[in-house]
C-alpha cells in the first residue's frame, strides 16, 4: 500500500524548527494509531480524509481544502479515539466541547461529523459545501444552528477566547455540582487554532488569562501549519509560540510529524485529560497543509480548489482510482462506525450517575437538573425593586443598576458576572461575592480564588470578556447568564465578539457605563459618539438607554425576558434626576412611550438616557415661551421599531403634523427615522468636568430652547419640511 | 535631609517577584543620578514632581495622580537626561518620539513638558488640568492637538501600537534617505506602557510584530507597578512578562527600583540607543503606584486623589510646608533649565548635517525636504486613469482600486501599503513591491526584507495594523500616507484604531473589500451587515462605497484630497458592471449625484456601492409596468451631508414630493435621512455563492421592483407618510 511520500514534485519548504515539507513528506511511513487498529487502516483513512475534502472542495471550484487536509491525523486522534461525545446524542450535557476556531476549515468538522455518524449531517448534506442550498448545514464557516457545532466561529480569534469561555463554565459547574465520587461534570474543551488565532489580540488575551485561570480542563491544538494567506509565517511572525505560551502558563507538547503520527496526537491529547495537570496543555502539532497534493505546505492551498488534475495526481499517487470521486472505503467507514454505540454508552453511564447523585443529594440533584435544562426562579422579575423602592435623589445609573439588580445577582446563580478592570467603576459587585480564581490563589490585594466564585476579574480585556461571555452563554441554554461590564466606549474593543453574540443569539447581557458625554474630564477618548448607531444597527441586538432608576428596572426586565440575543443597558457615569411617576418600567418594553402628553403640542421632544430630563427641562423652558411641547422617552430603538405602527404614530404623533426633535449628545444617524430635527454632537468630545462639558457643547436648557423656538418657526414656515433632517 | 522612607503606616505588601512596597521602602535612599548631578538634588527634583502631582489632583478633587507619582525618577531619566528633543523646536524632524501608552497617567507627561520649558505649558496652564478651562492644555489624557504630544493616547494599548508605526517610520526613513555620514534619520521611539498595554490584545499584537520586525529604534519602559483598578495585577495576569516578551523577540532589562534609582534607568534607557542591539528593548522597571503616600501600592491611587490630608502628611515626611501647595524650589527649576539651550543645539547641529547633506547628495536632499514638508507630486490626481481607460466588462471593485491607484502607489514613496494578511484578496500589491521586512529575514516564502519595503505583511492582526498606521500618519503630516487592507468585516476588529485616526485627523486610507452579502459563501461572520452605520457614524471619517471603476477613482480623489480624517473604501469581492457615461467621478465628491433623471418621476431610487447597478435594473423594470423612476448614487453620506440644502434637494427631489426608496443590503439605520423606503437586510446574511445569495435575501430585480411599486402605491393613496420609514 503506497505512503503518502513521493506524491508530489514540489521542493517547496516550510518552517518547523527543525522539519521541513520535505522531511515530512520523505519520511517513512511509520503509521502509529492507538494498538487496535493496524497502521494500514488508519492509512486509509487518512488519504480517504483528504481525497474527501479535496473533492468537496473541486466540487463547485470553491473552499478551504488546505487545513483540513493537513489536520486529516488530528481529526482521527480527536474524533475517533479521545473525544467523549454521542452522535446520535448531541445535546448530552457532559460532552467533551469540541471548537475548531480556525472555522474556514470548517471542512474537517462536517467531515468528521459525517463519518461520526452525527445523523444530520447525512451524505447529502455534506456535499452541500458551497452548493446553492440555502438548507445547507455545511456553510462556509461552523454555525451554532447546526448539530454538533458548540460555537460559531470564523473571525479569527473568537474560537479560543469562546472555550476559554466554556472551559470557565464546565469548571464552575463542577465545582459547584460535584460531589465525591459524584463527577456529573468532568467534561474537556477542546480547540483547535491556527497561526492566526496565535496573531490575533483576541486570540493573545485569551491565552494569556487561560494560562491565569489554570484551566486545565482546556486543551488547545495548534495546527501548526506556518502557512497563512500571504505565505510563510516567518513573514511576520517569528515568535517562540511555545515559549510564550510558557510564559502565559500553559504546559506545552510537541507532536513532530502530525501528519500521519496518530499515536503521537493520542498521546499527547490523553494528557488533556489529566486531572492532576495544573495548566491549560498546549500541543503543538507540526503538520502540512494540504499535504499529499501538489500544492502541499503552500499558502496557495488555504482557500483555493487544488485543481482538478491536482486531485487527480494526489488520488493517483495514493493507488486510488482517479475517476472515483467522494469514495469512501468500506474499510473506513467501519473503522468509525462504533463511535455512536460509544457514545450512547457514555450517556447511559453518566445518566446513570445522575440517578445515584440525585438519590444521595436530592436537592443538589434537583438544582442541577434546573441548572442544566436553564431554569431560572419564576419570580426573577418580581425580586426587581418596586418603583416604590428606587431613589428619589439624583442617582447615577450605574448605581440604578447595582440598586435594580444586584439582590438577584446574589441570589441567583446562573449569573455570572464580569468587568473589565472597571469594578470600582462599574458598580456590578454585591456584598460577599465570590470571585472565580484559581483556588490556588490567593492574590496580594483581593479575596481567595474559588471556581465557584461567580464575579469574573477580566483583566484589562474588553474583547475577550465579551467573546468568553459567549462560549459561557453557550455553554447550554441559560444555564449560565453571563453578564459583562466596562465603559460603553470600550465596546468598540469588544465589538467584534459582542456582534459574535448577537449572531449567536447568544442571551448575554452587557453593562456598558461612562455612556455620555457627562463622563467628562477623561476627555473625547473615553466618550462615546458614535458607537451606539453600531449597537443600534447590529441584527439582534436589545441595545437600551434608560433615563433613571425606573427605566433601569424597566431595562433588566427586557433584558431577562430577551432570549434571542445579547442586550446591552447604556448608563451613565453621572447623577440623574429620578422622574417619578413619569418613566415606567413598562413603557421601556416598547422601546418608547409618552412621558409628557400634551393635546395642542407644537413640537414633540425626544430623548433618552443620560440626557432624558434635558428634554423636560426644554418642555417647561418652551412652555413659558408659549409653545407647547410633548416629550417622548426612546430607550430603544430595537423595541420600538417593533411596535405596530399604530404604536408608532400614537407615540410620536408625528402624523398628525407635529414635528419631532430629538436630544442625545450623540452622531446622528439613525435619529432621522423618528424626528425630524435633532441636537446631537457634531464632532468628538472634549475633556472637561462633567458639569462644563454639557455646557461646553450646548446642552444647556437656555440654548436648546432657542434652537427648538428657531426650528418650530421655521418649520411653521415652510422653510423645512419632513424628510430633512436638521441637526439644530 | 528626609529620605522617602517611613513616610506612611501601611504595611500593604505588592509584587515584584524579588521586592515588596516595604522592601523598596525601607530601602537605604541610594539615589544615583548621573555624576554631574548631586544625589540630594535628585531626592528633591523626585519630592517636588511628586508633590507636585499630588497638589494638582488635589485641586479640584480630580485625577490620576499614582502612577504619575510612581514613574517620577523615569521622567528625570527620560526628559532630562536621555531623550533627544527641542522644548523650544517641539517640531523638530528628528527628534525622539516620546508616547505616553498609559495615558491616564498625562500629568507625568504635563508635569515633565512644564518643566523641560515647552512654551506653551504655562504654569498657569499646567493649572488648568481638570479645571472648568475648555482650552486647557491639560485634558484628561494626553491629546496630539498640543504642543509635544505625538499622538492622543488613553484607550490602552493604543499607545503601544502607536509607537510601532513611529518606530517604523523612523525606520524606513532613515533607510530611505540616511547615506554613510550622514544619519539626518536617527531619532529613537520611547514608549511606557503599564499593566494595561501588556493585557490588550492591540497590545499583545504589537509586541509580537515589533519583535518581528527588529525595530532596535523602539524602547518600550514598562512601569511595572503591578497595580490595576481591580486592585494588585496577580488578581488577573500571571504571566511572566519578560520571558513572553523575549519570547516575542524583544531584549529585556530589569531596573529592580525604578523609585529611586535615576542612574540604573538612565543606564538601561542609553542602552535603547546602541545601533548594535538587533532588537527593540523592553525595561522593566518596577516601581510603587502613589509612592510616598498613604496609598502608596494601593489600587485607589490610581484614579482617585488622595485628600488634603495625605497630601499634608506626604509633604510632612518629606519635610516639606505642609502650607505650601504647587511649590517648585528653585533648585529643581535650575535642574531642569538647560534643557531647552541643549535642545536648540540638537536642532542646530542635525541642520548643519542637513546642509552638507543637501550639498552632497542634492536630489536626495530636496526629495527628503519634500517628504519633511508632506510634499506630495502636484500631478497626483490626473495620474489616476481617465473614465477611458477603466475596464468596460464587469469588473470587481476591489480590482478597480487597484487599477486606480497601484500605479501611484508604486511611484509615490509617501504611500506606505499594508494588509492583514490577504495580499491574495484584497489586491493592493503592484508589480516589483519591495516588503518591509529586517533585511536580516528572508521569510521561505516571500521576499527578503528591507526596511525601505513600502509594502507591510502585517500578518493578521487588523487592530494594530490600523494603530500603527495612525503611528505611521502621526509621524509627520504626510511625509508616509498609510494604506491600510482588509474584509470590511474584519474593520470591526480595528474599530479602535480607526476611531483614534478619525480623532486625531490623521491622514489614514483604509481599504475594506468584500464589503457587501455579494462576499458569499465565508457566511454571516463575513457579510458586513451593520459595520457601514459605525463608520458613517463616526466623526471626520471619510466612509465612501463606490459603485464601479469610475466611482472607485472618484473614491480616491476625494481620499487623496481629504486631509481632515482618515478614509474608507469600501469595495466588493465580486465583480460588478461598469456604469459607462452614468457615473462620475466628481459626483463622489458630492456624496450623491443623479446618476438617471427623469421629470416626471414617481420614485427615486437609490443605491450605492456594490449593488448601484440594481437601482438601474428596478428602474428599468419599473418603466416597463409605467412607473417613472429616477436613480441617485450615494457613496458618502459625510460627502453628501456636507453641501448644501439646495443640492441636496436637487439631488433628491423628496422637496417635490417624489419619494425616495434606498437598495442596500446592509441594515436601514442612517438611510432614513435620505429615503422614505428602504429594501435591506433585516438580520444577518448567509452562506451562500454570491450568485445565490442576493436571491435569497430578496435582492432580485423581481422582487424589488414588485416592493418599490407597492410602496408607490401605498404612498399614492396615503397609507404611509413621510417621516415614517418603511423597511420593504
Amino acid at each position: 500500500m503506497p505512503g503518502i511520500n513521493g506524491t508530489h514534485g514540489t521542493s517547496q519548504t516550510t518552517a518547523y524548527g527543525d522539519a521541513t515539507v520535505d522531511s515530512l513528506l520523505r519520511k517513512e511511513s511509520t503509521p502509529s494509531a492507538p494498538s487496535d487498529t493496524c497502521q494500514e487502516d488508519v492509512q486509509l483513512v487518512l488519504q480517504s480524509f483528504r481525497l474527501l475534502i479535496a473533492d468537496l472542495c473541486q466540487q463547485f471550484g470553491m473552499g478551504h481544502p488546505g487545513s483540513a487536509i493537513g489536520m486529516a491525523a488530528l481529526g482521527v486522534a480527536l474524533f475517533k479515539y479521545v473525544m467523549r461525545y454521542a452522535p446520535h446524542q448531541p445535546q448530552w450535557f457532559n460532552r467533551d466541547r469540541f471548537l475548531l476556531s480556525n472555522g474556514h476549515a470548517c471542512l474537517f468538522q462536517y467531515a468528521n461529523h459525517y463519518l461520526a455518524g452525527y445523523k444530520a449531517m447525512t451524505w447529502e448534506q455534506l456535499l452541500s459545501y458551497h452548493s446553492e442550498r440555502s438548507d445547507s448545514l455545511c456553510p462556509g464557516h461552523p454555525e451554532i444552528e447546526h448539530e454538533g457545532i458548540e460555537l460559531t466561529t470564523g473571525p479569527l480569534g473568537q474560537g479560543i477566547a469562546n472555550s476559554v469561555g466554556l472551559a470557565i463554565a464546565a469548571k464552575h459547574l463542577a465545582h459547584t455540582f460535584n460531589r465525591p465520587n459524584f463527577e456529573v461534570v468532568n467534561n474537556h474543551i477542546w480547540c483547535v487554532v491556527g497561526d492566526a488565532c496565535l496573531q490575533e489580540g483576541v486570540g493573545c488575551e485569551a491565552f494569556s488569562y487561560a494560562g491565569h485561570l489554570k484551566l486545565n480542563n482546556l486543551t488547545v491544538i495548534y495546527d501548526n501549519n506556518q502557512i497563512t494567506c500571504d505565505g510563510s509565517v516567518d513573514l511576520t511572525n517569528t515568535e517562540d509560540v511555545n515559549k510564550k505560551m510558557e510564559a502565559c502558563g500553559w504546559e506545552i507538547i510537541d507532536v513532530m510529524d502530525g501528519v500521519n503520527d496518530v499515536e503521537a496526537i493520542v498521546n499527547a491529547l490523553e494528557k488533556g485529560r489529566d486531572p492532576n495537570r495544573e495548566r491549560p496543555l498546549f500541543i503543538n502539532v507540526r503538520s502540512i497543509i494540504g499535504v499529499g497534493s501538489a500544492v502541499a505546505g503552500q499558502a496557495v492551498s488555504h482557500g483555493v480548489p487544488f485543481g482538478k488534475d491536482n486531485v487527480a495526481a494526489m488520488k493517483k499517487a495514493y493507488g486510488w482510482d482517479t475517476e472515483k470521486h467522494f469514495y469512501i472505503p468500506d474499510k473506513v467507514r467501519k473503522f468509525y462506525a462504533d463511535i455512536p454505540k460509544r457514545g450512547d454508552q457514555y450517556v447511559k453511564e453518566w445518566e446513570q450517575l445522575l440517578d445515584r447523585y440525585t438519590k444521595e443529594h436530592p436537592d443538589l440533584g434537583q438544582a442541577f437538573k434546573d441548572r442544566m435544562a436553564g431554569k431560572l426562579p419564576s419570580n426573577l422579575e418580581s425580586q426587581i425593586p418596586s418603583p416604590d423602592s428606587l431613589p428619589t435623589e439624583d442617582t447615577p445609573s450605574r448605581k440604578s443598576n447595582n440598586i435594580v439588580m444586584t439582590n438577584l445577582f446574589a441570589q441567583v446563580p446562573s449569573f455570572m458576572i464580569g468587568t473589565a478592570d472597571l469594578t470600582p467603576s462599574v458598580n456590578m459587585s454585591w456584598k460577599d461575592y465570590e470571585v472565580f480564581n484559581p483556588p490556588s490563589l490567593t492574590p496580594i490585594s483581593g479575596k481567595k480564588g474559588s471556581y465557584k466564585g461567580r464575579y469574573i476579574h477580566y483583566g484589562i480585556r474588553e474583547h475577550v470578556m465579551a467573546a468568553i461571555a459567549n462560549g459561557l452563554a453557550a455553554y447550554a441554554p441559560r444555564t449560565i447568564i453571563p453578564v459583562t461590564s466596562s465603559f460603553f466606549m470600550f465596546y468598540l474593543y469588544a465589538a467584534p465578539a459582542v456582534r459574535m453574540g448577537a449572531l449567536q443569539r447568544l442571551k448575554v447581557i452587557h453593562v456598558a457605563t461612562h455612556d455620555s458625554i457627562g463622563a467628562g474630564e477623561d476627555g473625547p477618548t473615553h466618550q462615546p459618539i458614535e458607537l451606539a448607531a453600531l449597537y443600534r444597527a447590529m441584527p439582534n441586538m436589545l441595545y437600551i438607554r434608560p433615563g433613571d432608576s425606573e427605566e433601569v428596572a424597566g431595562a433588566w426586565t427586557a433584558a431577562i425576558r430577551y432570549d434571542d440575543g445579547p442586550s446591552m443597558i447604556s448608563v451613565s457615569r453621572h447623577a440623574l434626576p429620578q422622574l417619578k411617576g413619569l418613566t415606567k418600567r413598562e413603557g421601556v418594553q416598547r422601546g418608547a412611550y409618552v412621558l409628557q402628553e400634551e393635546k395642542n403640542a407644537a413640537v414633540t421632544l425626544i430623548a433618552t438616557g443620560a440626557e432624558l430630563s434635558f428634554a423636560i427641562n426644554v418642555k417647561d423652558a418652551l412652555g413659558k415661551a408659549g409653545i407647547k411641547a410633548r416629550v417622548v422617552s426612546l430607550p430603544s430603538f430595537k423595541l420600538f421599531r417593533e411596535q405596530s405602527r399604530e404604536y408608532q404614530r400614537e407615540a410620536l404623533r408625528r402624523h398628525d403634523g407635529i414635528p419631532a426633535v430629538a436630544i442625545e449628545p450623540y452622531a446622528s444617524l439613525g435619529w432621522e427615522r423618528w424626528a425630524d430635527a435633532g441636537i446631537h454632537m457634531k464632532g468628538y468630545g472634549h475633556s472637561l468636568p462633567g458639569k462644563y462639558i454639557y455646557q461646553h457643547f450646548g446642552f444647556t436648557t437656555e440654548s436648546m430652547t432657542e434652537r427648538v423656538e428657531n426650528f418650530c418657526k421655521a418649520w411653521k414656515g415652510g422653510e423645512i419640511g419632513r424628510g430633512e433632517y436638521c441637526e439644530l
